[in-house]
């Protein structure tokens, strides 16, 4: 690949002509692998334009691409395999698949992830804050897989528990929890891998940043097939598995400050959604609340405004800069206006928008780093 | 699918005809979805002759497969997606790609396991002991992803360690430490993820059939894109990360019995050759072996018999039984032969061969069913 630049860009030219985006430069070419690749794989390839470079081999394909719209068309290259390239992509992280001859499939060069149903492939963009995400040789917390057993549903629930660093060493030592949502179509796996929530509570914990607590992740629906719309979903078997039977689990299996002052729940999109609905109907269990992309709390919301700010300690609504505005219908009202009300009504309000990022997990990262320095203070 | 089974019978015997498959009979027409299928995928299907049915949507191919050899040719169903199935597989756990117009990708009806070098499909087929390493409602350990730094490679280093149960509840009670291997191409997920060894401690542990215990997995090589052969393995640096870095990091983080007596190393295929290595090598440091479908211990690899005897308390060898006999060489001796004669020289040595299976997980989960209940009982 000693190709100059000016020579790969002219053919890149040449190459694009007959495909009709002569008009459209070449790319930079300073590709580097990204960092959800499977171990040792080269590509897909992230450049300083944020553009990632795709490279598949389907030697009999006629008809090779991925999910990102408005992607270049996919070409052979001298070694036979195909390249292609994506529109300049927003910071983060992004699901795909790849498509051979009409099959959409993971893309064998990247790790999976589960979102939009299914355990496929995803690409990290480089992002100018990834120093707060990205594990470091700081104190470790542990993300714990544990099972408990719940009655309602008859089954063997998954649950991920972040300790915090010092856990193990400080037996006497009780801790907040926080009670953390995915998204519709993802799982229980969502926080602890994409969402980084791990990392971003070492590294805030390392800089004194946050108080230490637990966080707790589940799988926010009861369809043990783990499909199905929303439009019937009916928040009452999962409020039941998480209120009636996970909090009383992890009280009994982690040393936690098992009282409604020192507990929290939030969710991003429908974990939103759902974080809305259970903290409301539940005042006398959670006492922080975070609504990330998912609506926002109205003062109508509110039944009593006197007795919510008696036991609330703070509503927390975030969204993606592109989530805002425009022509974008806003349900339930605006949720920067909602916010300025609550604050107006003597509530501990906090809005937070994530720059230039969308209805995607780095605006959900984002998020719980502002969060979590705001929980458990008062 | 409401096709009576004489007709798909007569179906598949009139499709196959053409492709010179005239002879073999129908599959048996009792199909359910695989276990280890991604949630709400009815495909691949198993079936009692131990058959794996896939159903691949990719409606531009002109040639679909797997990597499973002396399967089925692919045909287009009436829906049309492609059709095809496996010969007759061992019980237990596959590894598997899907194959469209020449691209090797993995099958996303299935749920990922790194494998063969790759995050990629597998498929699982029921067995006669699956309940020894099924999911039950009994006393649940937790697995524990955590992050140390190792000094000698300047990496943090990720580690799953398995506490039993009771482990949180029990802060006074200090327990013996497994530090257990996966094999080439794999790495440190393999144990608790399509090792089942969290399940199948559990289970032991529910029928006091073992004694209680830590395991620790890590990956066991040090290059960090995960590539490369075994020709040119130096066991040197990954011993140092082990030995020098890991040990002592769970000593100080966890509640271990720290002496030789309580300490015990067991791996498959290369883990078991690294077990045999690094145990031979470091007599005071571990006092349990065991090595899975990895070679033995011959008398003739002990320089001091009288001084192996003193210090160490279990030689266990396993093997699945397709791994044995017929024309396959014996690198390092019969490992049976090699077992029988450390017994005669008053080893405690166990032999173990797994019914009907070859060097696959089936062989490495029945081989730690075995090995668990024979460690630190001296």
């Amino acid at each position: 690949m000693k190709t100059s630049p000016l020579l790969a860009a002219l053919a890149a030219a040449v190459v694009s002509i007959p495909l009709g985006l002569a008009q459209e430069p070449a790319p930079a070419d300073d590709w580097k692998p990204a960092s959800s690749n499977q171990p040792g794989r080269e590509f897909p390839k992230v450049n300083s334009e944020r553009r990632v470079k795709f490279r598949i081999v389907a030697p009999g394909a006629t008809n090779v691409g991925v999910t990102f719209r408005d992607s270049s068309p996919f070409t052979r290259g001298e070694d036979g395999a195909w390249y292609g390239h994506t529109r300049p992509l927003d910071e983060g992280f992004h699901y795909y698949l790849i498509q051979v001859d009409g099959a959409e499939v993971p893309d064998p060069n990247s790790r999976m992830f589960f979102g939009a149903q299914r355990w496929g492939s995803a690409v990290e963009i480089p992002a100018g804050d990834q120093d707060t995400y990205t594990l470091k040789h700081v104190p470790q917390g542990q993300l714990r897989e544990v099972f408990f057993h719940s009655k309602s549903t008859d089954t063997m629930r998954r649950a991920f528990i972040y300790t915090p660093p010092g856990y193990d060493q400080n037996p006497d030592r009780r801790y907040p929890v926080l009670y953390l949502q995915h998204g519709w179509g993802e799982n229980e796996y969502g926080w602890g891998v994409q969402g980084r929530a791990r990392e971003i509570m070492d590294n805030l914990i390392a800089e004194n940043k946050t108080r230490p607590f637990l966080i707790v992740m589940i799988y926010g629906m009861t369809n043990e097939t783990r499909m199905g719309g929303l439009r019937d979903f009916d928040i009452g078997p999962f409020e039941t598995v998480l209120v009636q039977e996970l909090i009383p689990f992890v009280d009994a299996q982690f040393r936690t400050l098992a009282d409604q002052p020192h507990r929290a729940m939030a969710g991003l999109s429908m974990g939103g959604m759902e974080t809305r609905m259970v903290t409301l109907r539940n005042p006398g269990t959670f006492s922080h609340i975070g609504v990330f992309s998912g609506g926002s709390i109205a003062l109508t919301n509110l039944t009593d405004v006197a007795a919510f700010k008696a036991t609330n300690r703070l509503v927390f609504v975030s969204y993606g800069s592109r989530e805002l505005g425009g022509d974008r219908p806003n349900r339930g009202g605006d949720p920067r206006a909602n916010a300025e009300a609550l604050k107006q009504a003597g509530i501990n309000s906090h809005f937070y928008v994530s720059p230039d990022t969308a209805h995607e997990w780095q605006t959900w990262r984002r998020s719980l780093r502002e969060f979590a320095p705001l929980l458990f203070q008062n």
